[in-house]
């Protein structure tokens, strides 16, 4: 077989170096072009030497890239870049994983409210496809475009799914209080993610409306029996990867801790990046540092009716780049855990 | 006036070293003896050199230190060793702070239940004054025998306390997703909070049960129309000191957000520790570093029937140390803040 | 007697609110202004949440300030800035300490070499005392013009300075490995000082030249028999606060450990600011956090010729606006350590 | 070719875990047993969950455990537990390489002095091989027994040895300023590692004498025209991983900077695992982060006499168990890079 000929659109941030940390081992990939406004010219392995010895490529301006020859172009790149271009891609025949906003979100009005701009190819977010493999893989398999989840919309969809699936939880009181290491923010110039401001310190923020909580609900809508009432609220934890959301649902139902354990062995019993803990762990977020994984672990604290869910990822992994090289891999028909089955980097 | 004579039993902790701290640079306090089986002999200011040109006290084998002949005794030590000394320190007629959990929850079943130990002196129990002064302060300045609230009951009581007293939400179902550095586990050898186990990682803990459950809900009973249903999930923090609460209500009535924050500028207008911040405020954790107050933040997302309560302390401030000698001030009939005015460490 | 009338150029940076934070309990001082370009009109405890209660101030336009009618004015600006205002300050009687580099190199080509521009205002340079207390007392009590040390100069000069002056060590041959924390490089947008780039990372930086390097030598000098050779290499350490300097240099003669001991704790005994450890002491940074005193341990390894020298301060404190604030005192006839008798933050 | 059967006495430190996290994607691995005496019966990925799914295996009692039939057995024991049980595994044809100090030192007065205690098998010290494969590379390729090196004395040695080689600086005057990340202190419970203590905090330790001194003067001797003078002074960094070691040395001729750095790309060009970055680089420990490269960098402050040689490694990889598994490739004669080609994970 040919290998996947892939190029990135906006190298030189922290989805984008762990696209390429991640792709430079990957056994069908070849990676053919990387894009940077600031950095054409500069080896990628001089910007990131963790690379040196793994890449030898340089970065291109965008439009010098030679991306419509590619046959997959991910886009790293901020919020609404990814639609100024995805059109022409898509007719030169290119596949597109798009790891920002600009394709996740149906409901056209709701995203120009949470991202503050007109949409540049609003007949495409139909066909754009939300790239979460444990509930959409068939149609990722078959699509053209598709919109990579958010990191914070990853960890808690794979922890509420199963109960509103199952039509065992109340879907209008979810409690989703999320914590994120700060690489979440991005490698962009900026006092609030200084280590002399996030350091040593904790914070809830964006507690009246985070852009990630429409996200959240639009996908579990389509599994609850009724809109879902989702109060989201994200923290900021003083170290670089890591995501954890402890997610709170009141139960409908007389069901036992075991029977909720085993709907979500059973849900993920075919998911290769969902790790089902057994009863009464705890996940750390180290345990799934730079690998693809999803742990769970299900509580239900003084035998209630709150049910207790545990969700940790990597958000540049599960929640970003990971996520979109298993996309990758489906989309193309490749084993899912293709050059993904790394060991996350405990301690 | 004569200083106040002060011991402190078990003085190599993170709670007593932050009483000795808080405690050299009070102007009416004189330390005359600081106990430990473990450092007997040993320079305090040699163990612990931030402390070097402030302190000249050697530590004391507790059965040689001159208790019985101090004003106040602090307990900074295990759960369970206050209880076999102070029964003869009260005789001696000697005033105690305990700033562990052997006198704190009323109902013994409860609390040996678990504590997993029979209580030393059970009759002692009703007399203690639970130490939250923003609640009980004519009791503790009338008290010979004070408990000091956990760290996380003081984070947590604080944020719920004026919407359960103006009987505001439903006691049923209320959330607190607490989250605290590691200096809360305390000064002993233990893998589990070694750096290489907590750096750079984020958990939670104890989801199925915490010792500080009961007493969190013992508090907030007092203030409630019927007995609270509480889900209290803790986390461990890679930081040193500080703890947030977010706290989850659902409102009973029609209040504003602009109400509720009323009611707790009001609630809090004479409490010197607690600082209610402006609406759509985040306070991290570094704001209170090392200082004795308490910082809440009112939020209403999407002015839906979920009230969040955003609670920031230091751990070992408002949270243990800081806390006793405010209480020490208010049983002596000192200033509430006296030794107790500096600024957080920030950044 | 009043209370002398401060200014602070500059106040949103770290030494900026590490000078408000020390200067709010300071009996003797009364801030009249504070300023900023980018927040002016903005209360400082607003962007300062811990200085909430402590002051109630707004930032000023620099130009709006009333800087001329203050006792003393603090530059805490990006090198440059207080040169082109201290002149009018000056004629208006001000006294001036700059916290910044524009008056501490007395040979303007080196000065004008490291730091890239024209001086402002030359004629001023020779005036400027170099508010190092434990060598300038005298000349610091007597100045106008005050320019106070760097960071990594304090530490180092501190260090090595006993060992010159006693004509014990061979000038030319001195190495200063100096380490920091983060919060060295300011509170200004940069992708270089991210939590995500230095976090959990150590590395050297400016091996090959940094400005500090012109600046110990100058102080060096005075106290040399012959002009010091030193190689200094700067590291940049994943922690907030704290510098520690590893110092070694090689004896000329047979003193032994214990007279080398000796030498320091004489040459420091009035120095409230500078502690000699006992001997095999190895001081950390926190010791010293928050607080304005050098701890130094001297150790004499596998007793050969090189002498390793230990040198900690808190690199905001007695690095920066700790020390600005003692050379005030010193300017104004006060206790050199009014307003600083803080206990170290530990943990 | 058949798998190489492999085990692991000791395997949950830290060097034990990273044994396990690159050895199960190995593809020429089977491992067979570890052994703990402490989780002996417990699954290893139960107490290091990163592995599940990749490990399906119990710890075992090291009397149980089948090591004399493996090929090769890996010691991540403490000191003075491999030269216990090697001398039999030897006779059962077993390779051993030992991750502690056992037979590191030749000298074995030397070992006795700093190890505190007699060697159980001197007859073997002789023979076994200091496993530095950029040194020894032909003799570990014969050897049956490889004392693998200390992760200081790797750093150390790899940025000192192609000057003392090449004969170009005074051995007499060696300064090795080290600093490393605190999983350098094993997984044991312990109050001076506890987050509370290292987090947020620098230091030197052992400054007077630490284990690796003689380890790194031994293996300089092998290479040095005379002994050397080494000052070595370990820093403990608030970090998991990491070490940097800072390397000082007079010139004796007039090299050119240009020179050695083309003296150190010819020394180290055949070696896969040794990076020389360009001239005016400063490597970060985070580019080696989770994998076995050691990378330097040259630097010569103002043209002077002294050199400065920057060294970073992950201390638990090219300076433990990385390292530990190139020598096994070289002893089975796999490609030196077997299973060790991962990139650094940066951030």
């Amino acid at each position: 077989m040919n290998k996947i000929k892939v190029g990135i659109v906006g190298g030189t941030g922290y989805t984008g170096v762990e696209l390429l940390r991640l792709l430079v081992n990957h056994p069908q990939v070849q990676i053919q072009a990387t894009s940077s406004r600031t950095e054409a010219g500069r080896q990628v392995a001089d910007l990131f030497p963790n690379l040196r010895g793994h890449i030898d490529l340089a970065f291109t301006e965008p439009t010098q890239a030679n991306f419509p020859e590619c046959d997959v172009v991910f886009f790293a790149t901020p919020n609404g870049t990814a639609m100024q271009t995805v059109p022409n891609l898509l007719k030169a025949g290119v596949k597109i994983i798009d790891l920002a906003a600009d394709f996740r979100i149906k409901d056209l009005a709701v995203w120009q409210h949470w991202y503050g701009m007109e949409h540049a190819c609003p007949e495409l977010v139909d066909e754009a496809i939300y790239g979460l493999p444990e509930v959409n893989k068939a149609e990722i398999a078959k699509a053209r475009l598709v919109a990579n989840p958010g990191c914070y919309p990853t960890a808690v969809q794979l922890g509420f799914l199963p109960l509103l699936e199952a039509n065992l939880i109340d879907p209008q009181h979810l409690i989703a209080d999320a914590k994120s290491g700060v690489s979440g923010a991005g490698r962009k110039a900026s006092v609030g993610t200084l280590m002399g401001e996030v350091g040593e310190s904790f914070k809830a923020y964006n507690v009246s409306g985070h852009r990630h909580w429409p996200e959240i609900c639009q996908g579990l809508n389509l599994h609850s029996s009724q809109p879902v009432g989702l109060t989201f609220v994200p923290h900021l934890v003083p170290m670089i990867r890591g995501i954890e959301a402890t997610l709170y649902a009141t139960t409908l139902t007389d069901v036992s801790l075991e029977e909720i354990q085993a709907l979500f062995i059973q849900r993920y019993q075919n998911e290769p990046f969902v790790d089902v803990l057994p009863l009464n762990s705890h996940p750390e977020t180290r345990n799934v540092r730079g690998v693809n994984t999803c742990q769970l672990a299900i509580h239900r604290p003084q035998d209630g009716k709150t049910i207790v869910v545990l969700s940790v990822i990597d958000n540049l992994v599960k929640g970003a780049a990971g996520q979109a090289i298993q996309n990758m891999n489906i989309m193309f028909g490749l084993a899912e855990t293709m050059g993904l089955r790394g060991v996350g980097l405990l301690p």
